[in-house]
């Protein structure tokens, strides 16, 4: 495969120079005050991406999918209630691993392609009268289905139930591409990794917890070393970590929180918007639609897109990596072969977004799919182009 | 401008990541053994891109300009008769540098966007009967109006009017992407650089010579120091150079010409000539035509598009820059204005190419141009995918 | 701190130019078979470095200490007995780590710069009649005392005392510098890093596991998640990981193992032996003496250097940093203050130890230590320079 | 050979990581005005290193003796009177390029290791009543033998004899490095390249030209194409050059004017007085002396070292390489292998100065020479430690 076309699978994103420069440092010692001119900007950084001024940020050398761990383990102890919904491949794991933890999960079940189900959840908060439900569980943004849900509506119906449940979010392919808004949101933990809207290689796990979960996890019983902020917090307070830090991975944090900062967040969150508007544009002119079942639950940072019925859809993604040396994303779990994904996060310029959906109509020409070379393109174009105002389908 | 979109000017090329990391080295002596192992594979992989074993290659630290200073310095006396055409900016400059030399150049004027005038040549060979030309220049393919020369034909002409004048040809823009024969063209001097075929950055002026340059330059008697053969053949017998040589980008220029070579020279030739026929199927959808008159002429490296009578085509360059961050050519000279240019040279990918053709596409809807937004990329689409066979437009 | 310096830190270690540039890599789909180009390899090489054909080996995105906590969740069960040395503050957190997962710790105390105590443990072991004891856990190389341990020797004591704990060993800081041979010494889990002696960024633990630990894993009811070996096997059998894997680090492990093993397994080992025999030359001129209490305990990864008494040795390591921008390991734990650490494993040159050497000196001097300047040098360039046979002083 | 190593060649000189990264740029349009944001930076700082806001300055993407060829060609005829003295390598080639120019050189001779002869150029400056002579050629710091001349007392003496040359002064190996004064000591043409005190890779010749030696190019008739400064002027005056520039040298050549002019001139020249003054006291304690016969002759970027009457002094420098992998530079011309230099320019810390003395040592002692291991690092320790004043031994 070549490795200079973009690719546009939903994270990890393309890297954008002076990112890659950032993280390819020389060694340094990382228990010396330079380590501390690195790690604590970054760490602020974050916050400020997170809308977070009163939670405490920890940051893991591990891939972003351990910060689920550590949002478990620091907060919760066997045997707890969790309440989630499974509604997609990224849902489904992290209540697998609310079990192998012996947490008791009462799950719903919601179709993929639709968002969490705040009523539902709220009826059953209601009915939690003795408190056994310790933490509810919610996934931002869908990676699997390209579904956003509403995190603000299930702090409502939490509030609105009267229940003191912690609130973990996974905010993985949100964050830094999609409004967050930690304390707006009353989110008790919210983790992402740095590979998504961050920018960067995999490798950071970043969870950010409220004074209620820390206070939770002075008597959380769940083991941990490796995913203890109580040694995190330690560390950082010396400039240091409990054991070795990813150096090169933080400068490039620190630079990346840097760019997203300094272009503005809602200028960042605008341009995925921008972006992801001319992907569905492109899907619409395709005849097709997204996995998403509305519009108010399109996500910005991947569009899953539904293939004609006996279609697989997997067969864009093989095609594409092997005749065009260009990276899709495919469909997972519940909706494998019905749906390819184009992940449209990170710094895309238009340019590079039509090169993917100008292979991706290649491809299914190729496999026989009834599509018009250069419709989807046309249709892209038409809301990336400057001359007229731009049309924000979403909003539609 | 976003650095993060493909460049689409006639060179310096995109560089491909290996070849970027092979430039980006530490410091070595440049008097030690290890030169050596950079040194002679990088001569002797030009040499074979160039098609040669009987010529002896020469490679400057300096912008591939400055290899015509070494092809006419190393063999030409003052006063000297050359014979030229004008048919582009650059058989232009070099009859200009020419004249600066105190050469006598006979000048043949010729429209921009037709080739050498082989013929008209054979004929004012034949009437030099004192043998006052001492060398004729040629221009393989000219940069400014996307026009390829017939060098295997002039050297014919020059047989045939059995006149014994150097063949001096400008192969920048061509060597290392469309075919080149140093030894089948008789060719006397071919001059490069690094950025173009050889997807370099600047920095490397590359002059081949052959046995009768050679010769010639025992007697030349035009000042050299710099661009002196004779010193830097001294300097390479014993691994240096007679200064300091640019070690990255003969390292660069090394790995380069292992990626071509490994690639095969008719592949990475059939590579430059599909992708160019896609750009030229998006010309003629957008009912425009290439600069160069006829399809023999036209170049697999460089298309120059005539934009309606009328039109400022410079504006669709500077519009793309700095509307959408994307780097086309304009019009030089005598086409100033009237032409704009995309580049399509060294390792660019299907996708590459959409992407640029697609931002063209914008830009001249958005200056009012009478563009279907998706015409071009659809018609070059149809040249890229593979499902179907690959029509070849020149060919046609 | 300047970045110029070679580090002298015991690990990260200085990364190689070459490996640095692996680990820099654009974006690709790691799910693709490019993946599995680099993901198969890099296992293949890790094993060849572990001098295992049997064992089952796991790369985790992660810290090299998350190693621990994969060895110990994938094989043991919540009140399992534990044998275990504190000799150093690396054993002393992997027993704390132990006692976190409600593991029952059975923990020999030795003073640090002592080896692990085999006689001992054999003794413990044949105690234990009823099989209490589930693992014995054996840091190979303490990085903290500069002390290497006799893991054969131990597994001999075991065999002999005829128990059938699984031993699982801590092979951080001499996986790759120092020989280790997972198969001959009979281990079960072996643990390690990126950051050592495969000279990459820290991110990657490596764990290797023996059939008689994957068997145990088949029952081990210790939570684990993203350290579940059952989750990553799967994974592998797809070329793929359950999670988000850090590609450039695999990429930079796959090259890495490629230079160690073209190098010569033995030829490494040596040239370790080498580089600290010229540093404890040195510590000898300066009339100090290493903090491992005998030539056989001698770690050629690092060394551990006892200042005077009442001497702060920390100070050496600040003033280190602050005035000539070298960075040095200060004492952790029992001998904080006590001694200062010279790491010299990964790719040293003799002039870059030389320099570290030549830097301490200066520092100590400074701060009034009886050191002549250069004498230290001295000694150890009598050992690097190739005039004379090396004289091995370990082994005199 | 390793590329660990520090070099001590005297350039190029060790590349910074930071400027490494900044001449790593992918490919820009030349002619955009992201190029206008490089081009105008790089030639202020410039111009501020060179102390001139009289001058104009220009970059050609050669190698820095093309400068030479710049300061001949833009301002002098064919059979033009040259003053110059031949005190080395340098000095002597520059000559030869006036001679292949045609132009006719008063060449005074000097023993290698003296500097330029002031009171004989006044000398004969005086006697040239006719104005024969139209420049003066001056090496301010000879790199073959580690000599700085006075360019300050060469320019009193210009005046001193009412005469009207030009005068020329080759800083390649002292600009950036060792104080330069372009306006107060009255140059007309100052060269230098980019791998110097610049510390980039080769590929820059940098040439300042003051209004009088601008005013000498309207008429002087060298010839000239790719060293014209009127084309370049016309190019500079567009954002652009008139032909390809050197783009990721361009860029790294800003930020190194941004690192010396942060770090403060002169604290950058006592940098590189202070290692250089490590260095001396390291040759004086191998009871050898530099071949700059007076300490006010020292360089402070290179110290050519004499040998013992009947030790080939190359083999020092061959052997470094080979066995040690470590670059010095050899003798040339009249003092071939009667000395070997020690490079020591550009950002070097004490820790990298060591290591070249103490590998010096060793080889020297391989060899047979009378060394002991060890004095010339403890020598030169004793001048780089923070403890005790530093000795200035040029200023002794």
């Amino acid at each position: 495969m070549s490795i200079q076309n973009p690719v546009f699978i939903p994270g990890p994103t393309n890297i954008p120079e002076a990112i890659r420069k950032a993280c390819d440092m020389p060694t340094i010692d990382h228990r010396s005050p330079l380590f501390a001119t690195i790690l604590h900007p970054a760490i602020d950084g974050c916050k400020k991406v997170l809308k977070t001024t009163r939670g405490e940020l920890f940051i893991f050398p591990a891939s972003g999918t351990g910060g689920w761990e550590a949002a478990l383990s620091n907060t919760l102890n066997p045997g707890d209630g969790i309440l989630a919904a499974r509604n997609g491949m990224f849902s489904h794991k992290w209540i697998d691993m609310c079990q192998r933890f012996g947490l008791d999960v009462t799950q719903v079940d919601v179709p993929w392609g639709e968002g969490l189900p705040v009523a539902r959840f709220e009826e059953i908060l209601r009915a939690d009268t003795e408190g056994r439900i310790k933490a509810v569980l919610a996934t931002h943004n869908e990676t699997a289905t390209g579904v956003v849900s509403d995190i603000a509506g299930l702090r409502r119906a939490m509030d609105a139930a009267g229940h003191g449940a912690l609130l973990l979010v996974d905010g993985v392919s949100s964050i830094g591409s999609m409004d967050f808004r930690f304390d707006d949101w009353g989110v008790d933990v919210a983790v992402t990794g740095s590979q998504k809207g961050f920018m960067l290689p995999a490798g950071l796990a970043i969870a950010c917890f409220s004074e209620k979960a820390v206070a939770a996890s002075k008597s959380a019983t769940l083991p941990r070393t490796f995913w203890s902020i109580d040694d995190m917090r330690k560390g950082y307070a010396a400039n240091a970590y409990p054991y070795t830090p990813a150096v090169g991975l933080l400068n490039g944090l620190k630079l990346a929180t840097d760019i997203l900062l300094s272009e503005g967040l809602d200028n960042v969150f605008a341009r995925h918007a921008r972006i992801a508007d001319g992907v569905r544009a492109a899907v619409k002119s395709w005849g097709m639609s997204p996995c998403a079942v509305s519009p108010d639950l399109y996500s910005n940072t991947v569009t899953a897109i539904r293939t004609p019925e006996g279609f697989n859809a997997s067969t864009i993604v093989e095609r594409a990596a092997h005749e065009y040396g260009m990276a899709f994303g495919t469909g997972l779990g519940d909706v494998a072969g019905k749906v390819f994904r184009i992940g449209h996060l990170g710094q895309l310029t238009d340019a590079m977004a039509l090169s993917g959906i100008a292979t991706a109509e290649m491809v299914m020409a190729d496999l026989g799919l009834n599509i018009t070379l250069g419709s989807g393109v046309g249709a892209a174009q038409a809301v990336y182009r400057h001359g007229t105002p731009i049309a924000t389908e979403a909003a539609a």
